[in-house]
C-alpha cells in the first residue's frame, strides 16, 4: 500500500474519522484506523466503535493498492505534528512508514482483515435530509436526553418522520425537548439513535461542507448518513420510545410572553444561590406586572424581576434552574412563550409562533 | 458601608484579587474577600492565602465608610453575572446587599476584624522593576522549578540582584533555567519566592496596565510589589538556594547552532514515540551535517533530521524530551546554541549572543 497526500488534508479527515474511536475500548482492534487505498487514487479511512462507524474518502497521489490498520491515536498524533507538506505513507509486511520532509516514522500495523466490517444497509430507499436543519434539531434536543446508560431508550433521540414533518424528541424524566421541521418527502419512519452519537454527527456536520447534501438510508439495525466524502453508520436503538405526544398539556391557566435573554440572565443569577443542595431550586412568581424569580440558601438570597406580558392566573412555582437554563440557551428567538397549569404541572416553553421547538419542564414541589 | 461602581470595573478588579484565594483552604475566613470603603471614595479589595496577598484599589461613587468580608467566590460569581451597569453594594449588620437594575442579592458577611492583616514591610528602600522584563524572566524560568512541595527551596525561584544585573533561577534536579537582565540600580539582594506565586504575579502583571511602574519593597519575610492600584505581598521562602553558578559547565566539546522551531518540532514529533515508559527518551546524534533525533517504542520508531552548524566532536546523547521542549517553547530567538560535554554531562541551551537565558539539562544514560 502506498499514497501521498497533503498533511492538512489528512489531518482534517482524521479529525472527522477519529470521532468514532473510543480510547477506552476493550477490543484492541477498535483503537485502530483502517486505511484502504484503491487503484483509482482513493484513500478510505474508517474508524468504528461498533455503535458508530465513520468513513472518509480522500483523493491521494501515487496510490498503490492495499490496506492496513494503524493505531488511530498514534497515526493522528504523527500527522498533526508533521509540517504542512506532502506526506508519503507506505506499507510493507504490516510495517507502515510515514515520511514528510526530514521526518520518518515506522509504526507497527495490523492486517486489515482483523478490522470489523461496518456493514451494509439492506435498503435502496434514500431519504434526503437538510443538513442545517438536522444540526439545529440536534442542538435543540440532545441535552435533554438522559445521560444514564442504565435508563435504556431515553439515552436516545427519537427521530420521527410523519407526513411532511421531521421531529426529534429527547427526554430524561424531568424534561422533554421536541423540535419539528418541514420536510420535502413523505416518508414515514421512526428510529431512535443514541444522543451521544447524534452529538458526534452534529460535530461532523459542522466540520464538513456546509450546504452539502445528506442522504439517510435505514434498515432495522442501522442508519447511514451519506455525504459526498463522508459516510456515518450508526446503530439504531432497540425498543419503543416513550409515547411523548400524550405528555404535552393542551391547556394552560397562566401564560407569559418574555424576553429570552433577560429571563436566562436572571435565572442564571438566581441559580448562583440555588446551587447547593435542594435541587438547584429557583421559585418563579407570576405576578401582574411580570415575573419575580427568587432563590435562597444559607449564603443569602436573591430577588430578580423580569418584565413579561402575563395572561391568566398568578402562580408560584419551583424549578430546577438548570432545566430552564439548558432550554433557554439553545433557543435563538428573542421572545418566548411560557405556559403553566398549576404548580404541580409541567411548564411549556414555546416560540411565539409555530411549533419549531417545545420544552416541557417538570416543576419541583415547594413548601406552601 | 456603601459604594456604587460599574460592574465591569468590579469584575476586572475581582479577577486580579481572586488569584490569592485558595478554594481548598482549611481556614474559612481565607475564602473571604475583604471590602473596605473610605470617605475619599476608595474601595480596597483584599484577598490572601497567607503566602500571597493581593490588594486592589478602585475609585467608587456614593461611598460610605465601612468594611466587611464576603465569600470571595460568591461575590465574584454574582458580580460577573450582573449586567454592565452601576452596581450598588451596601452593608448593614453584617448583611451585604448587591443591587443592579432589577437584581437584588442579600448575602451574609463576616466582620472585617476577622480577616488577617496582610502585614507591613519594615523597609523604606524601594527597588524599581521593569514590568515587561520581570514577566519575561518569570516565563523563562518558572516551569523549571520543582513542583513537589516536599523538595523545599527548589519549588521557588531565586531572584538575585548583583551589581547591575537582576537574575532569576529555577531548578528541579534535572534541569535549570537562568535568566539575566540589566537593571538600572545597584541594589544587591537575594530572595526566593515560590514559583506558584511568581506565576500568579506574571498573570497580574499581564492583566494590569502594561507599562506601569512596579516597585519592590523587601524585608526578611516578605516581598511587596507595588503598582498604581495593585499591591502584591508575597512570602519570601526561608533557607539558602542552591549555589547554581558552580553547576554551569565552562567548557564544551561539541556545539550546535540550530533553528529553534525546527528543533522544537522535530523533538515534539520524536517524543510521540517516546512517551510511554523509559523517561520520554529521545536520542540526539550530533553528526557532521547536523543533528539526527531518534526515538523508539513498542509501537514503532522515528528518525528526524535537523540541519545545524556543528563544531567539535560527534556525540550520541539521550534526553527526556520534555525538558528540551519546555525550554525551547519559552525562548523567542530564531536560532540557539547547544553546548555538550560528554554523554553524561549536561547540555546547555543559550542564545547566540549574550547571556539573557541559559538552560542546563541533564542527559539520560543510554545503553551503549
Amino acid at each position: 500500500m502506498r499514497f501521498v497526500c497533503n498533511q492538512q488534508v489528512l489531518a482534517k479527515a482524521l479529525n472527522i474519522v477519529l470521532k468514532a474511536v473510543t480510547p477506552r475500548t476493550t477490543i484492541p482492534i477498535l483503537k485502530g484506523l483502517l486505511l484502504t487505498v484503491d487503484n483509482n487514487g482513493i484513500l478510505k479511512m474508517v474508524a468504528s466503535d461498533m455503535d458508530l462507524s465513520i468513513e472518509r474518502k480522500i483523493q491521494v497521489h501515487s496510490a498503490e493498492e492495499g490496506s492496513i490498520v494503524v493505531s488511530a491515536k498514534l497515526f493522528n498524533d504523527i500527522i498533526r505534528k508533521l509540517p504542512n507538506d506532502d506526506v508519503e505513507v507506505t506499507e510493507e509486511n504490516n510495517t507502515v512508514t510515514i515520511r514528510c520532509l526530514s521526518s520518518e516514522f515506522t509504526i507497527v500495523g495490523q492486517p486489515a482483515e482483523e478490522f470489523p466490517s461496518i456493514g451494509t444497509v439492506n435498503s435502496d430507499e434514500r431519504i434526503k435530509l437538510d443538513k442545517a436543519a438536522i444540526k439545529e434539531m440536534i442542538k435543540k434536543t440532545s441535552f435533554s436526553a438522559s445521560i444514564e446508560e442504565s435508563k435504556g431508550i431515553i439515552v436516545g433521540i427519537l427521530i420521527e418522520m410523519e407526513d411532511d414533518y421531521l421531529s426529534m424528541v429527547a427526554l430524561d424524566g424531568f424534561r422533554m425537548a421536541v423540535t419539528k421541521e418541514k420536510k420535502a418527502n413523505n416518508d414515514s419512519k421512526k428510529i431512535v439513535i443514541s444522543a451521544k452519537i447524534m452529538n458526534e454527527i452534529y460535530k461532523i456536520f459542522t466540520e464538513t461542507v456546509e450546504d452539502e447534501d445528506v442522504e439517510m438510508i435505514l434498515d432495522d439495525k442501522k442508519a447511514v448518513f451519506l455525504m459526498e466524502d463522508t459516510k456515518i453508520v450508526s446503530r439504531i436503538m432497540e425498543g419503543e420510545f416513550i409515547k411523548y405526544k400524550g405528555i404535552i398539556p393542551k391547556e394552560y391557566s397562566s401564560k407569559l410572553i418574555i424576553d429570552r435573554l433577560e429571563l436566562l440572565d436572571s435565572i442564571e443569577r438566581a441559580s448562583l444561590l440555588a446551587r447547593e443542595g435542594r435541587n438547584n431550586l429557583v421559585k418563579l412568581s407570576l405576578e401582574e406586572d411580570g415575573l419575580v424569580i427568587t432563590s435562597s440558601s444559607e449564603e443569602g438570597n436573591v430577588i430578580e424581576k423580569v418584565n413579561a406580558h402575563k395572561e391568566g392566573n398568578d402562580l408560584l412555582i419551583g424549578f430546577n434552574a438548570k432545566y430552564i437554563i439548558d432550554a433557554l440557551k439553545v433557543i435563538d428567538d428573542e421572545e418566548i412563550v411560557m405556559e403553566f397549569g398549576s404548580n404541580v404541572n409541567p411548564c411549556l416553553i414555546k416560540p411565539i409562533e409555530g411549533d419549531q421547538f417545545l420544552y416541557l419542564i417538570l416543576p419541583v414541589r415547594i413548601a406552601a
